[in-house]
């Protein structure tokens, strides 16, 4: 179940990737190497960090070869993307729950080589959720998105605290999954309907240290 | 010793991350975020570079929370960060230093297991001490400031040869670190009172490679 | 032969990093810094993506010194690069070809270790031939000009196949350097002097993800 997701979810952060590389015109190397970034770039960054070697991709060229189909295509198709907004920001949002969740259990994994803490686990999770937007934001030239608005990272942390608390209730891992999924896309797309944020730092006096 | 001013150190460091942040307009999980990776992103590099596995940070959770914690504070204290202006000049400088000393010990370590030659021990120093700033910079959408202007990256250098310098000549640590601290709080402190700087390399003519 | 093309690669990476640099108005150490990276800043990053440690720069110091000379040499003589465009161009294309065809190597040689396959190895000398030009491009807070235009990114991919492709069918390793380099060499060349490109991604409407 969770591999589905998992393959939606890298899938439609290719497109959003797609998309970006699109908006600085790209050329079509420029688009693919954007789309695998975005959507595999996050567990690249988590494994760099947790010392998970080799690093997950590298043992799976499937997901290099959708990535990457995903974003060429994405050109083809981008005239509609508006009007499939809805659909991909659901997509986009199981793909958040679902990175985390395989981020916290990449870290959990580790256990016997490296003895990771909670808070570890839970930033495994985060950074696998929210670093490929980063990266494609980065490499787009642009202040990423995903620190300034919307409850976005807040969600990933609110999936893994749910998901490793239940976890250590010991509940079934599969009702874990669900209900995580559940709470996970309730909280963020009322994040979206209802346009929910945390609030904003300005800081402007004075020079740059 | 140099374990408190490590933590004076990478609070200073959260806190102008945080600053940094504000002036994006970053939401409060932004701050966090730069204030955590300008505190920890340059032992962060340090460790990836040198194949120092497990990461610093990842084996101190309260390092991880001293730092968010820092970054959010700062963010009550803004406004009176100005008149605070000079102090915070100094902690800036005392990390730089304690970075740049733990730096070149955490590449000394690893002498047994990969044998790094002097340059990459200083690198290595320089790296704990300048990569966090740049790493804010970036996810900023700034171009470095470390890399444009000051004495600061320079201190880093000199820090590095002085306290090697010393430790090959076999002199006492804690005498060593005393002189390189009280050297390079000087050239710092120096730099930034007269303005001193490196020269600056201006090149336009003719279109980018 | 290879090591002679390369060291005049990492040479000319170097002195193009100093220009961007120049182009920044960045000091003598963002100059040195940005010439290291734009050097040997694609060999990194492969490296910590295959997880090939240590990571080859730190057991080469001879590498460390001529890239940053290489790059503080390039102020005192930036005056006359223009003249030297066309020098400059081509040693650019034979170090992306030497870079790729090293990068390849690098994660063949790990297969005892992690096994990568082609794909990955492909991927290894692109990353290798073009990750310094994007590091260099970030760091001067700029959208990476590999991803945007002329054949540059495709000629690494075309290399990497051909070299692959014949070494797989067990041509002698010199006759398959050399054809790789010629085919590589004339196809670069070509594309800069037809201003050859692969087709651009446009994408305006709506707003960001």
């Amino acid at each position: 179940m969770l591999l589905y997701i998992y393959i939606m979810a890298i899938t439609a952060e290719a497109m959003s990737g797609a998309l970006a590389a699109g908006r600085r015109n790209m050329d079509l190397f420029g688009v693919a190497f954007i789309a695998f970034l975005t959507a595999l770039g996050g567990g690249t960054v988590r494994d760099i960090i947790l010392g998970n070697y080799p690093i997950s991709w590298t043992q799976h060229p499937p997901y290099i070869y959708l990535t990457i189909s995903a974003g060429l295509f994405t050109m083809l198709i981008a005239r509609f993307m508006q009007r499939l907004n809805r659909m991909f920001l659901i997509l986009d949002a199981m793909g958040l729950i679902a990175f985390t969740i395989i981020g916290c259990n990449v870290a959990l994994r580790l256990e016997a080589e490296y003895q990771y803490s909670t808070v570890v686990v839970i930033m495994a999770g985060m950074i696998t959720g929210i670093f490929g937007g980063i990266l494609r934001d980065v490499m787009c030239n642009r202040t990423p998105q995903v620190l300034r608005h919307e409850l976005y990272a807040s969600v990933s942390l609110l999936v893994a605290l749910l998901y490793l608390g239940l976890k250590y209730m010991g509940l079934d891992e599969n009702i874990n999954m669900l209900i995580s999924f559940i709470v996970g896309l309730a909280i963020r797309l009322a994040a979206i309907h209802w346009n929910l944020s945390l609030p904003v730092f300005s800081y402007s006096p004075g020079k740059w240290k």
